[in-house]
């Protein structure tokens, strides 16, 4: 099968169009940048299989929960990022045909992005059924710098005759989300006028969130405007400004298209309608080539501070800078009502909203990659849900300020809509907690405790306090009825992952709770009036630290994924039939479960996050027992999994795990990239070269080096940015080369040795 | 409060309206013959809360799954006895004012059920808005002779004026299940007609079931027939004949409604019409009273062979009758494609589908009641649907015609919607074994093995054979991920009842197919042809039954629900506060799971079921530990431990846990009887008495009889139909009488000592 994209540095390219893709190359080829986010579905009309899809982050619906038997304490509704009002569309008639890929017969085709600018670019000819012919290019961008601003460039030209060309630009108020429990419209479309403007304004049902595109066109005939009107139209969803002109054959017709997208999440509501015209008429006065220029100077910037470079492996070298991309298009950080749904704004899968994995895979990238007020904003986000985490907890029974944050979440609620999730993977809790070490570890930035940290570290270890309990048969605490990362196994006693974690947790919100004693005791004391909080409780939290049940198998020297796990029928990965793979598309989910497989890294998480206090050997010995029985069905497994082959020398296995996550999307392992990207798990493909290829560890804030070279390559670099610092790390086949591109000297570790940099 | 019903020993009273009360009066008054059944919804227009529900046996709709996430081998369907097309309906206008009981103001107000002849009456005198009072008496029945025959007379006498009096007689097709998934509507009225009968042709999307309504009406003024022609009308859905009649005061004004009720389970399509019509003549030239008598007559039979006698506690008397009652009503047993819905004809919640209550639970109250076909129907129902079984199974992935019979179905498919339920709670399969079990043991009809019995076991010993796996770790067999009993826990491993049942049915499909090998060779041959069955499957079979891993506590000498269940924290049910009971209405789902409390009898059932295996100690420290543990959240649950503590000589604990059982629904103990009754667990109180009262066991083809007079009691006594013979036990303070009242002499045990009758 010829590989739908070529293999390139810098871009992805498309260079033959391929109806049945185009589904997954809407994904692939998705645009965003931070507010908003649009899959890369064409200007012009498609009646073939396409995913419409424009989101505006922040903007949400709750719809109602869709269980089989409702049961106490079960969530309302899965808040979903709407499939938001398209504003990319444009009818194109030639010679009165409608041109649509799906109807012509393309002759050439090119879709490239441009990963280096980002500018989603495609190039086609293709004849009409009545056999005439046209070249289009047509290009577009979100830009980075005016956030609120789309512009899109459509070129048309008649190849093989002179005839009538019309470009109809259009706001279309009329879309659904595919993913709808109950088959609802979302959206109620408030107002539409065209006059000097073309405006579009809508509300979401139920949360009243209000969105206002303003539109202005602009036409040129070979770069040269044309002071042509456009006929207005409008009806009750939709408006349009359609352009008429006979154009020559060789002539290229271009209309230029500026919106200005306002939501209310960012603007009152009176002032939406002003604000979007605002932006529009600011867009079209400066010009597309200006505003461009001023997108592409800001993705110069991003990637001075975070590309990796990789010689000797190109499809490596591509895949990287795509999942680096991506994740900067999903979040820029400036807004902490924000975060990075699985999917960013490339489907609507898992419904855009937040999970742990946040914590546990985008924190750590954009620690290495941009500067610490990024990440801050992603751990404030969950700080302003700390009260909504209470409520959560305390609607299933836990008492005094116990908190669980939501496993998905859009606005500190919970809305996943299955109880085995719901109530049980809990370890999310742990990794909210754990991903404030890891900040504070790595930026320094201590006074985050006092100020937010030390809040959220309570509530969560209250929770753990109160979720355990005492086994008399066991003389030690018991987790009961949890689920583990492993999601392939449900309702288990005992997941070690989860044990250890919970107890780390209860240890390091005592921590914390000393430092920020030290620290500011005036904070300390509004912090316990507000919490209620009482000094016994940190005994509590020791008591059971000190005491928790971690089930393991000394026979073989292994900790045990939960209680029970070894009853199961021993079978290793590597025997189940390809035909079979993945088996969550193959097997009964009765079958899934009673297996021994492993979805995703479970008790090697937890040995991920706490491999200091691991022997070298216990690493080996639980990686040699686990990785052969793990399926790396989650998209978030096998970059943890490589990570950890480093740690042990089993560098082939490292590389052979990232190659699977790097090229996830790319490369559609899973079948699924028509919904969406993996963008969350794109920055385990960056933690997977960085802390496994490059060994990149922070020890009592001291930053440790420890850089192996894939076999197949023949030289790699990365960048981080530490504590002011942005370092440069080249590793070659004998040498590494550590360098500070910018900021004051500093104390590394390079392969054990303290060096100066 | 005042009870809602009085107590009464052949009637349910309800002597005064309460318009909150009414959808819960609507299922305690509900009529049934077996074939359909309605709740006792107002003939007349009711604006107030209200269930409309007619069933008819067998006509369900396939009601798409609702779940969160869609997981391989989840069911795609629920299917639901469909509430079906009303025909009770009569319009009434007094002078102009139509009659309901929510607008006018009711002076006097009986509903009476006469459960001796299965007639629901109902006489009031109301005022309207206006002043107008009105006397009404009506009375109706779903023949038990004629089946497919519904009669109803309603009588109206204007008290304090002479005026018009409208009665519009109706069958109304627009209808909607409450519970529907997804708010659609299940019916398409086919034909509409109203000439010399009035016909409705209604037809089940999806399903195509076909039913037909006949209607003929009657006036008659004191008892004789006015010559008059109603007024016709019809519309799309609904066909109506209005009598209008000038009354005068203190006359009273009468409607005989004849009601044929064809669907095309029983009658060819093309059929149905002129089969719907022949039975609404035929019933209308018989007459309401021809009709009653012969009802009456039937059901005078009924009783003849299972009322049960209780003087000294009329409302225990009152309760055992109205559990008999609604049995007989719900299953009559002459048709092996219907079975026991847990709400019967009485509600919607469950579907009317088929449960593993029919089992454990109805198979018992029948073999004791009637005659062996009955019983050999409800069996023959599973037979039938042994194809479905091992294809349910293979979806699930397991092979070698393996066969899971459903946790709730109509037709052999599941249709439950919870995993943990459909994929887990597999103890029903066990059931449907030891009901065969039951069934011959009773009867001693052998020969069901060879005809029916041994295929079904076959699979089902596949299935358990495949389901369970050699765990290395203990070196016997486990079986993990199960839900048991309780489900108050879900994706336990190693739930004690599960492993016993399951090993048991191994050796007993072991032991059945030994017998037909003795019995009919040619049979066998034939079987194991048909089932592709290989010797060594009984060898395998042995090797598992007799390796099985049961856990158990023998420091308490108890067995253990599941593994881990003494890490649960130990709590007492009597501890829990009033305030929170149900726990299920009070606790979040997540604090359920995880604490000790149990919904229904788990270990207990096994032991019930198998009580001979056990020693009296065994059975006394397992009821004493799990006793104060159950919450008997489940309507099936109180009667086992009653029967379970007459064994053990728990006389006071059998009692209080009897009276639970028996007056569940007319106490309404879990406030939801609106929603339909509890007409499985009706045959557990049968069983409490029979079984634990009357201590009534069959030990290798010989009944034995223990009773025990309740405290409270002055004497009671039972009938059972045993082997071709009508016995009657009648249990005085000092003295226990067992005769025959029909058949031949018989050898029985009582109290242990061999005795002849």
């Amino acid at each position: 099968m010829k590989k739908q994209y070529a293999i390139d540095e810098w871009h992805i390219i498309e260079d033959h169009f391929n109806p049945e893709n185009q589904k997954g190359s809407e994904s692939i080829f998705s645009l965003g940048n931070g507010k908003m986010g649009q899959r890369a579905n064409f200007e012009e009309d498609f009646s073939g299989e396409t995913l419409q899809g424009t989101y505006i982050a922040g903007i949400y619906y709750p719809d109602k929960t869709r269980v089989g038997w409702w049961k106490n304490g079960y969530p309302e509704y899965f808040a979903k990022i709407l499939n938001a009002p398209d504003f990319t569309g444009i009818h194109v008639f030639a010679d009165g045909e409608m041109l649509d890929l799906a109807q012509w017969k393309t002759t050439s085709f090119e879709r490239v992005l441009n990963m280096k600018q980002g500018i989603l670019k495609r190039t086609f000819t293709a004849v009409s059924p009545h056999g005439k012919e046209v070249m289009v290019e047509t290009e577009r961008f979100l830009s980075m710098v005016d956030k609120d601003v789309a512009a899109i460039q459509f070129s048309i030209t008649p190849v093989n005759f002179s005839g009538e060309i019309i470009l109809s630009s259009y706001l279309n108020g009329k879309v659904r989300n595919e993913d709808s429990n109950y088959d609802e419209m979302f959206w109620d479309v408030l107002h539409t006028e065209n006059k000097k403007d073309a405006i579009l304004l809508a509300e979401t049902k139920k949360t009243a969130f209000q969105l206002c595109y303003a539109m202005r066109n602009r036409l040129l005939l070979h770069e040269n405007e044309l002071g042509v009107h456009p006929d207005l139209q409008q009806n009750d969803v939709k408006v349009q400004s359609s352009f008429a002109r006979h154009v020559a054959k060789g002539e290229k017709l271009t209309l230029e298209k500026y919106v200005g997208v306002c939501s209310s999440l960012n603007h009152e509501k009176e002032a939406l309608v002003e604000n979007a015209v605002l932006q529009a008429n600011k867009a079209i006065n400066k010009g597309y080539q200006t505003l461009k220029a001023a997108h592409i100077r800001f993705w110069a910037k991003i990637w001075e501070g975070c590309d990796i470079v990789i010689k000797g492996d190109p499809a490596a070298q591509q895949a990287i800078r795509f999942n680096i991309f991506q994740l900067n298009q999903t979040y820029t950080g400036d807004d902490p009502r924000l975060n990075v749904g699985p999917k960013g704004f490339t489907g609507e899968k898992y419904g855009g909203t937040t999970y742990w994995d946040t914590e546990a895979y985008c924190v750590p990238f954009f620690l290495g990659t941009a500067s610490p007020e990024i990440t801050r904003n992603l751990l404030i986000y969950r700080y302003k849900h700390l009260g909504k985490a209470i409520e959560n907890a305390s609607k299933l029974g836990f008492k005094n300020g116990a908190a669980l944050y939501p496993m998905v979440t859009i606005n500190g609620e919970e809305c996943h809509n299955e109880w085995e999730i719901t109530f049980e993977e809990i370890h999310r809790n742990g990794a909210i907690a754990y991903a404030i070490y890891d900040y504070v570890n790595y930026t320094g930035d201590e006074r985050y405790f006092a100020e937010y940290g030390l809040e959220v570290l309570i509530g969560i270890a209250r929770f753990w306090a109160q979720r355990v309990n005492f086994s008399g048969q066991k003389q030690q605490y018991v987790m009961l009825g949890v689920t583990g990362p492993n999601e392939y196994e449900n309702n288990v006693n005992n997941n070690w992952y989860t044990n250890y974690l919970a107890s780390w947790c209860l240890k390091f919100a005592g921590e914390v709770f000393t430092k920020v004693e030290k620290m500011d005791a005036l904070r300390l004391s509004e912090i316990e009036e507000k919490t209620g909080f009482k000094r016994e409780e940190l005994q509590e939290w020791n008591k059971i630290y000190s005491n928790i049940y971690l089930p393991e198998d000394k026979k073989q020297g292994i900790f045990l994924q939960q209680d029970g796990y070894l009853d199961k029928e021993q079978q290793l990965a590597k025997d189940i039939p390809v035909s079979e793979r993945p088996i969550n598309q193959h097997w009964s989910w009765d079958r899934i479960l009673r297996s021994v497989f492993i979805k995703q890294a479970d008790v090697l998480q937890g040995m991920f996050f706490f491999e200091q206090e691991f022997t070298k050997e216990q690493l080996q010995r639980n990686f040699d027992f686990y990785e052969p029985r793990t399926v790396h069905e989650s998209s978030l497994s096998p970059c943890v999994h490589s990570i950890l082959a480093n740690s042990i020398g089993r560098n082939d296995k490292a590389y052979e795990l990232f190659l699977r996550t790097s090229r996830l999307d790319l490369d559609d392992y899973n079948h699924e990239v028509d919904e969406g990207l993996h963008i969350t798990s794109m920055a385990g493909t960056w933690m997977a070269i960085v802390q496994g290829f490059g060994g990149v560890r922070v020890r009592n804030g001291m930053l440790s080096f420890a850089p192996k070279l894939p076999d197949g390559w023949q030289w790699f670099s990365f960048k981080l940015n530490f504590r002011n610092r942005i370092l440069k790390v080249e590793v070659a086949k004998d040498s590494v080369l550590v360098s500070i591109e910018k900021g004051p000297s500093l104390t590394i570790l390079l392969y054990g040795s303290e060096i100066v940099i």
